[in-house]
């Protein structure tokens, strides 16, 4: 690997990040709640760093296969490191630990917190908690790739080394359109959310924020009791529709407004799975909780159900009740959700619903061979055969994935924290969701877990929101080796 | 699929299986406890089912591949079925269903009971509970083919659904002289753990059993307190020694022997990886406890670490104390062993060090594919590369054990378990361990889990057992079609 190149890229990233602390500073000097100074020293510290950087490894050479997975991992954890100065000098976190945790979790679209008084704090820091997620939903590397001029064929790696996903596809020619492409279509739905928002009787900031967060589906909300800080069933409609679309892969939103014709979705077996899914799950809750007792309306159960199952699903977060309280059903299902997560090529993360349809058709392939071994097949997925070669990395997708849970949860436990919390807080950092079950519940937050937990969740973000392999590529001695 | 085979084949295994009853007869009649007519009804019904089922289905035809599957299933079912006669009708078991579970528990090597009151059980039912163990830990089938004569090709495919494990290997060229060493070795195992623990002081009905249920990994024992019963360090080391022994590849030791070298074992990966496994669990276990205050002395530490890791990874689920008190980072642990389990080809349920061998290997492979693209590789195991079908296979089966755990998880939480209970009791009946946590801890039996919870357990214990796909296959609609 030649460092140069990387450290050139990740220079432009940190000035690039440090610039865009001026919006929340901004935010800051027109609300005057004092907090603009610290925004100005994150700023200030990023565009310095980053010059810093760019100038002791000034280079034309373009980036390969290797530096764009250090550039991508490496821009990651910068982006955090320097992302969680204003949340440390403005005072919002009382440790560095907690708010490279909390910007970590802002970027990876984690959404989960180590402020327990959210209502406390100034805008400026409310803002960039929301605008880290919505940065991270489509990526940050796509959007540098988008907005910086002449990223070529190394833009080409960059963007497949942070959207690594199953079926990742080009929808325009060049990958800079493609990436301009995407932040269009996100940067429309975010608008159209915050409009209604506005319309549903959410505040002008608040809905700017919700819809940041639902579009990049991150989960922090500007009330401590998330979502359900408004009683308003309108408002919780909005939000867990747009959830559900940033759940979507989004080629699809693409495909759909070039063909003007909403056929491709109902042809995409992803799209239709992943509804399926919602239904059933939805259906399951709904009933588990009304014959439970927890609501007493079937339609009070309903709406609660669908909110809180297309939140955890689509790894959004948001909640507009204690689903900590719920019966071990519907948590059940929860938990699972946590695993399956969105769609590929949309915002959410976790293991997604494309690479579990690969898998259970996989599955039934194998068991068919069984009692017919001569029978050669592929599975096939929109009708056309799932190649061997990307089968068997969804494959070792599925076990690296569970296996770093486990490890992440055992690591977890050494800490003093139950089963339960250990398992749920290393589902919900590693799927990119947010809230977990009994110390991390969704009325609490990740406060009590001692520091080095918080790196070691902060790591389970990272590793889930670059879909592992190109963070664990690092791990591999071969990777440093020059050439 | 063709009915005839399959009935004539199930219809000689009850008779089998009634005949072996006569077996816990005799000791029921020894010991005067009054039970002997319970095995005499069991064993009346049992051949007299097996020759009617016989007589409606006489043919010369050797089963074929679907009917070697439907054979191995039908076959475990039908001995649960049957096994279970003698536990209702002496009234150890109250209800049918309990008494089902306790003989699937059995014959799958399961080691889960529903029997709270163990001590007061008479010689008989005790006995049978043990043997049942040693029937199924080196397969009814297999032993089937070894005693009965002309097992031909029909034996091979039948001796191939029952044992389907990643690397099944024939180690003498006749599948009959194949399942009659496998039986030998199992047998001197037996026999040898037997005199040793006369010797360290247990009783010789006790040693009987212990030994029975040892090399099984069943778990089962003729006290409540499992091996906790016995005071004595010495009783548990051997124990676990055999537990250790009986979780490795029986090919092994007829290599070992028949070259005369224990040079086999140390060139062997699985081998070399599942002791490794257990030292460093064990190591992990010891220094939790020692430093959490549950044993006064660091010897004590290790002696209830190793047991118990040795324990749950050979799946046998034997316990010395309440490892249900033990700190969640051992309790972590432990869960984790459930669902690896012992080598391939030894008696040890669940997912198998060998395919985990893999399935890590693979995942290096793939991470590595990600910065050399053009490399093509294939994982080695003992030096040459496992083979792209086999590897998806195991794949497969990951995923399907997977998928498996989390589904009837869900289920058992619909019956009112908490999650680490339900989680717990699913992961010790599919992986044919035995104890769980919380409700179903070391200390606590089935008994508590309602009828139907307990007819799933006993779906999860069978399809653990037969390793999924044996079971599985019989859900392809195609399975059902004729020839």
């Amino acid at each position: 690997m030649d460092i140069k190149p990387v450290l050139n890229m990740v220079g432009t990233l940190a000035v690039f990040l440090g610039l865009l602390m001026l919006i929340p500073m901004s935010i800051s000097v027109c609300s005057r709640q004092g907090d603009a100074w610290s925004f100005f020293l994150g700023a200030a510290v990023a565009v310095g760093l980053g010059l810093l950087i760019k100038r002791g490894s000034h280079t034309s050479k373009e980036p390969g296969i290797k530096e764009s997975f250090a550039i991508v991992t490496l821009g990651w954890v910068i982006a955090a490191a320097l992302g969680a100065l204003p949340f440390v000098i403005s005072g919002a976190c009382p440790t560095y630990s907690d708010a490279f945790f909390e910007a970590m979790s802002g970027l990876t679209t984690t959404g989960a917190t180590v402020i327990g008084n959210i209502e406390a704090q100034p805008n400026g820091i409310l803002f960039w908690r929301s605008f880290l997620h919505w940065l991270g939903g489509m990526g940050i590397i796509v959007l540098f790739i988008a907005v910086l001029p002449g990223a070529g064929i190394g833009g080409s790696r960059l963007f497949k080394a942070e959207v690594p996903g199953p079926l990742p596809e080009r929808i325009v020619p060049r990958i800079k359109e493609t990436a301009k492409t995407l932040w269009l279509i996100y940067v429309g739905f975010t608008v159209v959310e915050t409009v209604l928002l506005c319309l549903g009787g959410m505040g002008f900031f608040d809905s700017v924020n919700h819809a940041f967060a639902t579009m990049a589906t991150g989960g922090f909300s500007t009330k401590a009791a998330s979502v359900g800080a408004w009683t308003s069933p309108g408002i919780h409609w909005i939000i867990a529709v747009f959830m559900l679309l940033a759940g979507v892969n989004f080629t699809l939103y693409f495909r759909a407004l070039s063909g003007r014709s909403l056929r491709v979705f109902f042809h995409d077996a992803e799209f239709k799975f992943y509804v399926s899914l919602i239904i059933t799950a939805t259906v399951l809750v709904t009933l588990n909780l009304f014959v439970s007792g927890n609501f007493r309306s079937l339609a009070e159960a309903f709406r609660h159900s669908a909110f809180q199952v297309v939140s955890i699903i689509t790894t959004t977060g948001f909640t507009t009740v204690d689903f900590d309280m719920w019966p071990s059903f519907s948590k059940a299902i929860l938990m699972t959700l946590m695993f399956i997560g969105g769609c590929a090529g949309s915002t959410a993360g976790a293991i997604k619903v494309g690479r579990i349809l690969v898998l259970l058709k996989h599955g039934y392939k194998e068991i068919f061979q069984f009692i017919y071994p001569r029978a050669v097949t592929l599975p096939k997925i929109n009708g056309s055969p799932v190649p061997h070669g990307m089968q068997n990395t969804i494959c070792a997708f599925f076990f690296l994935y569970i296996f770093t849970f486990i490890g992440a949860a055992i690591i977890m436990t050494g800490f003093g924290l139950d089963l339960v919390s250990a398992c749920s807080a290393v589902a919900a950092t590693l799927g990119n969701v947010g809230p977990g079950l009994v110390v991390v519940g969704p009325t609490l937050t990740y406060q009590p877990i001692p520091a080095l937990g918080k790196w070691v969740l902060s790591a389970c973000m990272l590793l889930g929101r670059l879909e592992l392999f190109t963070v664990l590529v690092l791990f591999i001695p071969d990777f440093w080796r020059r050439g």
